[in-house]
This record gives C-alpha cells, sequence and structure tokens, in this order.
C-alpha cells in the first residue's frame, strides 16, 4: 500500500529480493565515536545474512566485529525520482569457524581488491526493512509545489 | 597516489567536485540507540555544506537536527570494480534563519515527495573524506587469487 507522500513499505522477502540483485551495499558503523559508511560488494546467505569478504588486517573487520551495524543497498532513478531501499540490521561478526569459512570461501563474496589473508564478516539479518518510493510527483512538475 | 591495494585517497576538493555531480547520498545517523541509513536526494552549498530537504515533521528532521552524522555518495562500476565513495561528517541542523530559508527554497534542493510544510537540514563539512578503487585487478581475473 502506497502512503500519500509515495512512499511504500517493503516486506522483508521482498527486501531480501532487491538485495541479492545490488551489485554493492554499505556498511554503517561507528569508528572513533562517528558514524561510519563504506561501500562494499557482498553476497546474502541462505538466511538472508549479508557477507562481506575483506583483509583479515583491515580497520573495517576489527571496526565491525561485534557490533550491530546497518547495511543499506539501493537503487535510484534520478530522472524518475524513484526507487528502492534496502537496510539490513543486526549483529556483524568475523567467522571464525573453520568448516563454515571454508564453505564461504567456495560459495561466498569475492574480493574487488584481494588481500593475501582474507576473512569473511557476517551481518545477521535481525531487522531488514526497506521503502520503496514510487515516482508520480515528478510527472506533474514538481515546481508547482513550492 | 594509489596503494597497492587499489585504493586512492581523495582530497576533500576532488570530494566536493565529484558530490556536486551524484544525484543522491545516504544519510547515516542513529535511531534507537541503533545506525540508520536512509537514502536522500540533496544539494551542495557554496562552502561544501551538504544540503537536503524534507517535510518539517519528518521523522529525519527531528532525529538528524543538532546530532553529528555521516552523509555519502558513490559511483560504482561493478563490472569494472572500479568507483569512489564520498563522505562527509559533521553535526547536521535544521535551518531556523528565516533569511536563510528563503534563500534556500529559491536555490537549495528540490523535495521528490513534496510536502507541504518542508524545511532544509544543513551537514557542516567539517570532515570530508573519499577514495577510489581502480579496478586493475580485474584484467587479472579475480579468481585466480584465491
Amino acid at each position: 500500500m502506497y502512503r500519500n507522500d509515495g512512499i511504500r513499505e517493503l516486506e522483508r522477502q521482498e527486501c531480501l529480493r532487491l538485495l541479492a540483485k545490488a551489485p554493492v551495499g554499505r556498511i554503517v558503523h561507528t569508528r572513533h565515536a562517528l558514524p561510519a559508511v563504506l561501500p562494499v560488494n557482498f553476497g546474502l546467505d541462505g538466511d538472508g545474512a549479508v557477507l562481506l569478504r575483506t583483509s583479515a588486517a583491515s580497520e573495517l573487520a576489527r571496526a565491525v566485529d561485534g557490533a550491530v551495524v546497518a547495511f543499506e543497498a539501493d537503487e535510484v532513478d534520478p530522472l524518475a525520482h524513484s526507487g528502492w531501499s534496502v537496510v539490513v540490521t543486526g549483529p556483524a561478526a568475523v567467522v571464525t569457524d573453520p568448516g563454515e569459512h571454508r564453505r564461504l570461501v567456495r560459495g561466498g563474496p569475492r574480493s574487488w581488491a584481494p588481500s593475501p589473508r582474507e576473512v569473511f564478516v557476517r551481518i545477521e539479518p535481525e531487522l531488514v526493512t526497506g521503502r520503496e518510493l514510487v515516482g508520480g510527483f515528478s510527472m506533474y512538475g514538481l515546481d508547482a509545489f513550492f
């Protein structure tokens, strides 16, 4: 159902389906007590968990291990003023189980900037939310609204 | 200068030039003690401040007014494994000065989902950072690295 501002809230399954087709997302966490955000490529596990692959020595791995983070992906059409955005919020942890690590080496996401020793970070999909903006407003000319 | 992982840190002026051509960005803040992230269209003020326009009654305006936030924009080529990302970090505040508000009504960003009573949010560009990922690695076939 669309609210009168053209925004529709998305169901969890709809969110995960959209996430699965996004090539990159952004991980949001806290760094030196400030909000931090970094684009990363990713994979989705069967249960909807977000999987990242990064250097074991990276600041990202240290910063998010054990923290609650948000992971966002979106697709926006700036001409049509339409698009969607999905956010997965949950605790992140470096995968330490050797069997799990081997499984992810085979089927998990690839690094765009590979490094000699890599780890996987798993973000539990505790909260999966999303919204769609439908660009009907632009048909009437935005300026008329101001 | 490129580091050996293909990432180059960007200068402030380079960051602002890239930001100016991005149609949307993402505002990162804290909501109910959890990280929150929302895509928004925006404008850039002369001094590099990020300008948002939103409903006066919006949760976003309430959540970020007086808080330190991060604002991120990026452009990523998933095939070439290249792209850039810029983050502006600083205090956000709803513009309350009437003259300043009038100036922004004329020259500030437009809303994609207009509402009857709108406010501008200004994010001070205290920290402007950015990075570029150069996709040279993909030339060699990523799988060879694992």
